[in-house]
């Protein structure tokens, strides 16, 4: 039976799975298995395909799968619905859970607020170890997974994070307050999601409270959730740079155009003036056609440098590595760079254009133009993204676009208008 | 003092710091900060500086620093030094600790075994809450963070983790065995770092044990270590992709170069690639210029069309969404999307360069050229990295330069091949 076969499996693999088959796969898959994990399998599942599967889930089948997941998940979940299928959720949840969840939806989408899980452990600051292991063994409803308690004070802001392990190896009579971590950072609810796993990778954090503006305590963020929004805010940087929207492996054709042709259609646009760009040196291109030949590696070569220091750039603003302490440092290095590496190709393609063509000028012209172009693509490589980030911007997002323009126009325009000096 | 300032700062926090301001600055720095968590900075720290601020400790603290350190913290340090510093990092060790990173450096770099922390809490499979409570009472020297107490049996083989969550809302009376969570997922200490953090993140683990060939428990690894290796393997993926050694924003003008030059150097050779097919052409390029204005468009579009699609798919692959059960489905999916932009590009081009150049066939040209590279861009992008990793190459290093060699030398020949057929 297919129970039998699915039981080994972790709801994330079954998920990983109905995302490699088709729909008509998935809804014969939901009519044949009815294993209890259907929550998890549905938290796991690629948000694009989530609104399908909820469609195959009888009423009863989707009540019951809801109530499994802790309130985190259901907001990650219903956060993409709407109409019938939010409410069919909310409607499932116990009164304190949907409390919880519609808390947490008031706050803005990719939040602390969003990720956070409303069900804390927290004790009064006076407590006791005895005092506290008491509690926990009286407690009928303690969260599935806590790594913490969280101490608060009577105005329930948190003070003071113990971590079980020292709490079970401290004696019963030993204070909570002195047994507290070192490293203590609660998050504002309103913090973007980006922050919150930019601070549990830098401090190493498990699990840390969250606060509302008045400080206090409104939920808890645990590093499995924070794991998850770092991979994908990574990934948003990596299809951002390469001109990528959203979307998964499970997207139809149409869909992936959506995504992928407003980026080229931006390309066009700069394609086309790196065109303009060359039709102003038409005389000399009708004359010397070596130049038609040899003018696009002159293009490729910045646009490849300045793609390697953008995407430099790029990773080390998204890592806090650069910043305005050693910003400027970063920019002569950059320059540099372009220069050394300018200077070294320059010779080997001034050379190879000399024997190819017989032409020690068009050799001189070529290498010169390799200097300028790399020099430029060093520049703009760091410069744009940086100029970007402080306008607000995603430098990830645009600063190809603008680098890849300036070099292809630099670099014909050196090119070609050097030419067009010594040739014509 | 400047001891005042610090105290509040993390060490991951002075590390970075450190990692901002030149060399002078660094060893300024260590001669008036006689803090004690040198240790916690020098692990922090980039791995390129270890090597230097080592040097800018004396022989005691160095000693004091070291013995701070978890064992899978001083394995990170040492893997990267040499003769003298190595053996004084060692030397510092008491021997279990020194056994301990000793062992771990037997296993290959970047797996499971260099990654884990050898001290573990483990208890007999038959034990009561109780017992282990009162067991870890009275043990002086438990870990400073641990979140699962690992069951073994009478081989020291890993038979089930139990949350200190669970085991504190316990009866003292209850079973460990009855308390175990549900996944459970010993890894090989050979297994790859890489398919580590990959187990964590898919299976939303803490902490799991680590065995060795035998299936005996030689250690574990914990999810903060697990999210660093998956930060590090992005950023791998990302540079990679733009083609970027390893390498840091403190690095110099040479060592920046020196990981930079190479991928330039394989990228001047596509481009002479590509010129040579342009240069077959010389005789439609010296009677329509409009040609050499035009070409770059084509080139441009399909290059950026394939690093679309390569990009999703070396994603994909690293996150393991594109596997042999949906790679032919994505395989059409990447073709049809070609085609429809291409089509839809052909127009729009096809429409400029009629009106730029007032002839309608070298907008026919121009589209037709269109529709064949973006068509040839979506294939590229898809087989490419799915080829390499195929044959055990990292799709990330090389896709890159394969797909737009295809797309330049595609791009030209079709378009200027065209030109030839039906201008000449
Ligand atoms: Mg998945
Ligand atoms: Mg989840
Ligand atoms: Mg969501
Ligand atoms: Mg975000
Ligand atoms: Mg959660
Ligand atoms: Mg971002
Ligand atoms: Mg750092
Ligand atoms: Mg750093
Ligand atoms: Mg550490
Ligand atoms: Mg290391
Ligand atoms: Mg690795
Ligand atoms: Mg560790
Ligand atoms: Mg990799």
């Amino acid at each position: 039976r297919l129970e039998d076969v699915l039981d080994g499996l972790h709801p994330a693999d079954i998920a990983d799975f109905l995302e490699q088959i088709d729909e008509s796969g998935r809804e014969a898959f939901f009519s044949l298995w009815s294993g209890d994990a259907a929550g998890d399998v549905l938290s796991e599942l690629d948000e694009g395909l989530r609104e399908e599967v909820i469609g195959f889930l009888d009423p009863a089948r989707l009540h019951a799968a809801v109530r499994d997941l802790d309130t985190d998940d259901v907001v990650d979940l219903v956060e993409d619905l709407e109409g019938v299928q939010k409410e069919a959720i909310l409607g499932a949840l116990e009164d304190v859970d949907r409390f919880a969840v519609e808390k947490a939806l008031t706050y803005p989408e990719d939040t602390a607020g969003r990720l956070m899980q409303r069900h804390v452990v927290t004790a009064p600051e006076d407590w006791s170890v005895g005092q506290m292991i008491d509690f926990l063994r009286d407690n009928e409803d303690l969260p599935d997974q806590f790594y913490h308690v969280t101490l608060v004070d009577p105005r329930m802001a948190p003070v003071g994070n113990v971590t079980l392990g020292r709490m079970l190896s401290a004696r019963r009579s030993a204070l909570l307050r002195d047994l507290t971590e070192e490293t203590f950072i609660p998050i504002e609810a309103t913090e973007t999601d980006e922050n919150v796993a930019y601070a549990f990778n830098q401090y190493h954090l498990i699990s840390t409270p969250v606060v509302d503006e008045g400080g206090r305590l409104v939920g808890v963020i645990t590093i499995d959730d924070a794991m998850i929004v770092l991979s994908d805010e990574h990934e948003e940087d990596l299809l951002r740079l390469a001109g990528v929207g959203e979307g998964s492996m499970s997207d139809n054709v149409l869909d992936t155009v959506r995504v992928r042709l407003p980026w080229l259609a931006v390309n066009l646009g700069t394609a086309i003036l790196a065109s303009i760009v060359i039709s102003q040196f038409a005389d000399v291109l009708a004359s010397v056609v070596a130049l038609a030949v040899l003018m696009p590696i002159v293009a490729s070569m910045g646009g490849n440098a300045g793609t390697q220091a953008l995407t430099v750039a790029v990773r080390a603003l998204a890592t806090r590595d650069l910043t305005s302490s050693n910003m400027m440092r970063v920019v002569r290095r950059e320059v540099l760079v372009g220069l050394v590496n300018g200077v070294a190709f320059a010779i080997v393609m001034g050379v190879i254009g000399w024997l190819w063509f017989g032409s020690a000028v068009i050799g001189a012209v070529l290498g010169v133009a390799m200097i300028v172009n790399l020099l430029v693509a060093g520049l703009a490589g760091i410069l744009i993204p940086v100029v970007l980030e402080r306008l607000k911007f995603d430098p990830a997002l645009a600063s190809g676009t603008f680098v890849t323009t300036v070099t292809d126009v630099i670099g014909f325009f050196a090119f070609l208008g050097l030419a067009t000096y010594v040739l014509l």
